[in-house]
């Protein structure tokens, strides 16, 4: 929908009551965020999604450079036969590769598929990089665009070709390969807390669930609004797994020779669903002033003779703003105001500044907040110190109103009836599970739920499992996904 | 050849004056820039050499945003059919797509090809998005992988896969596009003479070498010191030719439907080999400090107790100058002092400090230009003033030196013996043609000479074709290119 579309029609969106799924979509569209592209499950990013995933990147790629990470980039097209390599890998991902088999116009000998990770493609390279200790740790990573086939494509959550970043790390021992891995899992929780406005639960995954070929995996699980949970980034500890597979080795302190410890870990565009579905509601999309791409639209309000003079106070407003380092814009366009509070509105700008004559009479203007919609009346000469004020309780109440509601829907039950019913009502649920692969599957088969995460910060608990009455040392975090 | 195989091995590199294609080959390896990928053609960027490409993306997609351009992400996979739809398009890139003809386990009804350059999928999305007048200008650039099958490949010239920046933009009429398209060459020609210390030869494209499906070509050619061309960027102005294809129109301010009247431009890896061979000497890379990843290398001279002192002195100026915004790295591997100065030369790094014991105790530093390998003794309390004045004559003599090869080896000819001869020698060759695209291929057959421009501050001059003595109303640029 175009923005003169949402103009001339301005029918109120599906609820998250009535349809979440409905209402997802609805706002990926009002928002003008991205849509479908041509070929099946693609995705066109628009200016405005695609803003916030420069955002993403700008702050996640200084995170990385401060742990010293490098960025590089290998080749998007791997050798059939490099999958093949790591027998775990090669059947997580065998169902979801697109593969390349002509090119010049010729038939390839050996068909190359289009990267769904680059595990194989960058270990292969580190093999010939790494000789000795002192070439390690080896902090690698790349921001590149990556194919996974997809039957049931959805915006930002699921579609052939995404965008995202994965690290790639050798190090000298295991302890220090899980400890980066964690740490990497730290700089996504940090980054979810502080930037997205997002508590997720971190934790391990079990061996279910685990990446294809890891040792261990590490996660972040974001609530969404309708309770289902979003794994929204991962950390592999891969041991040397694909070490041994691709060679990589070196001569450790002893002077023997070893091979590498490795981490892979990563976030992608799927971020951007689980801020949509973790802040927005029925008027459109909510975005934490600290990831919006503009943090404050101006709305001039005035007829005729008014018009200009108006227009002019707000240039004046803006350039000071903007100055200050707000990112900020003026809808110049006509229509009524109408109209264009609910078009920013469904934008998710955090803060909306009406001028009219009668304010700039008062030296003031009105500012009203994306999250609560509450109205304040502001000094104009205070703006530079008040509006910053404004976004930082925007962005802290955000983030309350979440950790909120992950606690209120977080439950611990202790019988199947129980976990059962919490589970249809959408919740977290904290419960015992006797540790084994057979009953995960079982609760998964009858009740659509996966356990997300063994959470770091669940003490250990002697009970018994929800599903078996089998004995366990501790709950885990159950939840349907997206 | 890793850092400890330089070491090991300080042989001399090929000459420039030996053999310039090995000479090329070998700064990759010795800078540690890139390597070949796996499969046929491919190129991985390593960290240094990917810090280059950071560096141009960052500074360039700021000076795009400065214009009012916003960046998007389109898919990398396009119906085989888009690019079917026009014709001179399809010609020019069907002899080098790479073809997904299998996904998901599946064997595709329509194939996909890997995106060779995104007008087809980005003008069909386009035509949902402008309805009016009051859509455009549409300013919309992607930075992105682009495959086109080499059977060729140089690392950074030609591969099958690189990294580039595509701008895609409507106007309401055929002036503006066109001023639109000289703009953006206008941008990367600035940014080309300000940071990369080359100033191209700015001109318009003849009609063989036109971008396949635009009706006028511009290009920046940038000199090597070989004396071949390299075409650094080019801005297509479209017409409405794919606008008619993909049906992109709008109402105008008439209130009629019209075409809408397009541009796209881009700039890709292919910089850095142009870089490469536009600065770098027999001893390794030599980069302008404007786009250098690291500005400063200090080197800590002194042993055993010596050392740890050198060493603290070393950290402090470090610390110092990385307050002050530059980029500084201390060399604290073991080693010889002159194995480490051979190795940052080779990697280009524009200032060398070497700090002593006796220069500690005379508060002083030798600072080397890699330019020109001159030694300066500079006061440790003055380097904060000093080292930006040193990078910015280092970025100075670069580009005066660029300039003196540019206008040395360019030569202005009337007869076709001059002309083979100075073609022979690898001159850029300014010359009368006729204007046909006959005597053009002619002259390409016999000489490898292509005409690079028509280049835009060569005033029109009356004058005979130097192969066919027909007319000419100016003078064009030939040149062997890459």
């Amino acid at each position: 929908m175009s923005e003169q579309a949402i103009k001339n029609d301005e029918k109120a969106l599906t609820t998250r009551a009535a349809d979440f799924n409905q209402w997802y979509q609805e706002i990926i569209v009002v928002a003008d965020l991205a849509e479908h592209g041509p070929s099946k499950g693609s995705m066109i990013i628009k200016p405005y999604g695609y803003a916030l995933w420069e955002n993403i990147q700008r702050i996640l790629d200084l995170k990385f450079k401060e742990v010293g990470v490098e960025n590089a980039y290998f080749p998007l097209l791997i050798p059939e036969s490099f999958l093949n390599r790591e027998k775990e890998h090669v059947e997580g991902f065998a169902p979801e590769l697109a593969v390349v088999t002509e090119a010049g116009g010729k038939k390839l000998d050996e068909p190359l598929v289009i990267r769904p990770t680059s595990e194989t493609i960058m270990y292969d390279a580190y093999s010939r990089w790494i000789h000795s200790y002192r070439d390690l740790p080896l902090l690698i990573n790349q921001w590149a665009n990556v194919v996974r086939w997809e039957l049931r494509p959805r915006l930002f959550l699921r579609s052939t070709e995404f965008l995202w970043q994965e690290g790639h790390t050798v190090h000298e021992t295991a302890e220090e390969a899980d400890v980066f891995a964690r740490k990497m899992l730290e700089v996504y929780k940090k980054f979810l807390v502080e930037y997205l406005a997002i508590t997720p639960v971190d934790g391990e995954k079990t061996a279910t669930e685990r990446f294809a070929g890891a040792a261990k995996t590490y996660t972040i699980e974001a609530m969404m609004q309708d309770g289902k949970a979003l794994q929204a980034g991962t950390s592999h500890y891969l041991a040397d797994h694909f070490a041994k597979v691709f060679g990589v080795k070196f001569l450790n302190r002893d002077n023997q020779e070893q091979y590498g410890e490795q981490t892979s870990w990563g976030v992608s565009t799927r971020l951007i669903g689980g801020l949509i579905m973790a802040h927005s509601d029925d008027k459109g999309l909510v975005l934490p002033p600290n990831i919006a791409p503009l943090k404050v639209v101006i709305i001039p309000i005035g007829k005729d003779e008014e018009k200009e003079v108006v227009l002019e106070n707000a240039e004046k407003i803006s350039a000071e703003l903007i100055a200050s380092g707000l990112t900020v814009k003026i809808d110049k366009t006509e229509g009524r105001p109408g109209q264009k509070f609910f078009l920013w509105e469904a934008k998710g700008v955090p803060v909306r500044l009406e001028i009219g004559p009668k304010d700039m009479a008062n030296k003031s203007v009105v500012a009203v907040r994306r999250d609560t919609g509450e109205k304040t009346v502001l000094q104009q000469s205070k703006l530079v110190v008040a509006l910053p004020k404004l976004l930082s309780e925007i962005q802290n109440n955000l983030l309350n109103v979440y950790n909120a509601r992950l606690t209120e829907n977080t439950v611990r039950v202790d019988s199947w009836e129980e976990f059962k019913t919490a589970i249809e009502n959408n919740k977290f649920v904290m419960a015992h599970w006797d540790g084994t692969a057979e009953t995960e599957a079982t609760i998964k088969e009858q009740t659509n739920a996966t356990i997300r995460c063994l959470p770091f910060n669940e003490a250990p608990e002697v009970g018994e499992c929800v599903f078996s009455g089998k004995p366990s040392k501790s709950r885990v975090l159950f939840a349907k996904a997206y």
